[in-house]
């Protein structure tokens, strides 16, 4: 740090505020870059400072998220997180953002200010997301999100794989005609189970139809609407593999109107595995259990092996962790 | 702070360490009760002192819950206390414990180290709690849990309006036998929702039968089996107050399998307007909306109310707020 103030021109103090961007530090714009500069030029790792300013550890992590503690969907995420850290001594913070993006600024400069060990980021769901510089100079792991330029470590599921595993559940059970409802919103796990359902007819050699695979609202109302439809097409489909289990949710309420028994005369498999969907329907929804426990477990443990490990070699690759789903076979298949 | 240092006949760093409560400060017990006792003596009030400790305001909250971040429930409640403190630029660090005693109170003594201007104590559904000292130490608001001796200020619903609205409206509906299935566990929600229903029955004149008011858990499974227990009792009920949303899932599956029609044959009404449930039933079930969001709302803005008036008179009391839970119609009435 010696080095970097003096290369810049400032006082190890200035360093210190501007690398933990300390509010409320009055530090002009133009210092702040010539201390960037002088980090940059000197090939330091942000990491590495961000540490050797930290007299000590804190035992607290920062877990910050877009939504995930006020959306009914990944809070297992957040207790993963917790146990992993409880078991080694450790106290999570929480910050929900609501994804704005001045206060998840704020958010990361109070964490940072409060000497937290380092910092868990996660999203709602899988999203590909461009890290913050304030994130980059911090030891941080991504949760349930991936950086564009693969810059951060980070733990997402493999939509690709679980996608594959259900196609396949189906098929094996003597489905050759597999509808899939999609989520309308483009993301990772959209295009990635499309790939996994896809990869899975091929491996059979049944032909890949796309008059029966329907994009809708992921929520129970969109599933509702587009099973009717696909029940009404020429030749449906004797199966239906569902985006999320809320899709799975509108689709039992179509096939059920129609006096369609499930898995009868529709085998029907969700994602999600969520508490309040799949064990309770009737019958009880087979689907893909998304892994956000495990996820929150290992994104924990992966940043305080990264925060007590020694400095890392600049060649070592940074960790990206594609979680397997399990499949949670109940009586709709 | 002076005073009590002099009267315990320590410094005030002492004084400051044992009321914070800071961890590894290694102070004898007897000197941590001689400090309490000069507190007590000298009739100082703890949340003044914790005032006059901090130097200046941090614009942090801390929000403490067993498990609103982590179950699918109570999380519009983490939502609501988020925008009260952005709203007056505060940011909100949560921490989950998981009810575990031994955790709360590192995570009250992290959170006041880290000097949070106040604290939110909140619990994934209405309880009553005994605030731990150190929680009384800081200056802090109840969520959806209120104090056994009434020490603390605290916002909860309004449990017995609620039920008793509910229970009009069937009966305003025509029906004369509205069975009630409540939660097995003894809960403020659970007495104060029977003494509602009850009320609602006696201002109308129609007889309390005990026999289709049930117990069951408040799951959809307990929904399910109560329901198609009460169903066929002799002289059945025509309509069901249900405690919460997951038991009138239960519930609608039980009644569509005997084919009887809701709201033709059997009207449903269910409490916490769940996103994931109550719009999502066919038909869309009318419930009783815990206000979630509104109460992790009044939460912040009377915790902020208390920092920063002036010092509260001994004699103010401490506010108890019940608040109203609206009624959501839909479909199922």
């Amino acid at each position: 740090m010696r080095d970097v103030a003096r290369a810049a021109g400032v006082s190890q103090t200035t360093v210190s505020f501007v690398i933990n961007d300390v509010p409320d530090a009055h530090i002009a714009q133009a210092t702040r870059e010539r201390v960037w500069a002088a980090v940059e030029r000197l090939g330091y790792r942000p990491n590495a400072i961000a540490r050797g300013l930290r007299r000590d550890t804190t035992d607290t992590i920062g877990f910050v998220s877009d939504a995930v503690a006020t959306t009914p969907f990944a809070g297992q995420m957040i207790q993963g997180a917790q146990d992993a850290a409880w078991e080694q001594g450790k106290l999570l913070l929480l910050v929900n953002t609501g994804g704005d993006p001045a206060v998840e600024a704020r958010a990361l400069a109070t964490l940072v200010d409060r000497r937290v060990d380092g910092i868990v980021y996660a999203t709602m769901y899988h999203r590909v997301v461009t890290p913050s510089r304030q994130l980059r100079e911090v030891t941080a792991v991504l949760l349930d999100a991936e950086a564009a330029d693969g810059s951060l470590p980070s733990v997402v599921p493999d939509e690709e794989s679980a996608a594959f595993t259900a196609t396949s559940i189906m098929l094996g059970a003597g489905h050759q005609r597999i509808g899939f409802l999609n989520s309308a919103d483009a993301s990772p796990a959209a295009s990635g189970r499309l790939a996994g359902y896809r990869r899975a007819l091929e491996a059979r050699v049944v032909p890949f139809d796309e008059s029966i695979v329907r994009s809708c609202r992921a929520v129970q109302g969109g599933g509702y609407d587009a099973a009717r439809a696909l029940i009404g097409v020429e030749d449906p489909p004797t199966a239906l593999l569902c985006f999320n289990d809320q899709i799975a949710m509108g689709a039992y309420q179509a096939l059920l109107e129609r006096n369609l028994k499930i898995p009868g005369d529709f085998a029907v498999v969700g994602f999600d595995d969520h508490e309040l969907i799949a064990p309770c329907l009737r019958p009880g929804l087979s689907t893909v259990a998304l892994p956000h426990y495990e996820m929150g477990w290992w994104a924990v443990e992966h940043l305080l092996e990264l925060i007590e490990g020694s400095m890392p070699d600049r060649r070592t690759p940074v960790v990206q962790h594609r979680m397997r789903c399990p499949y949670v076979a109940r009586q709709s298949v």
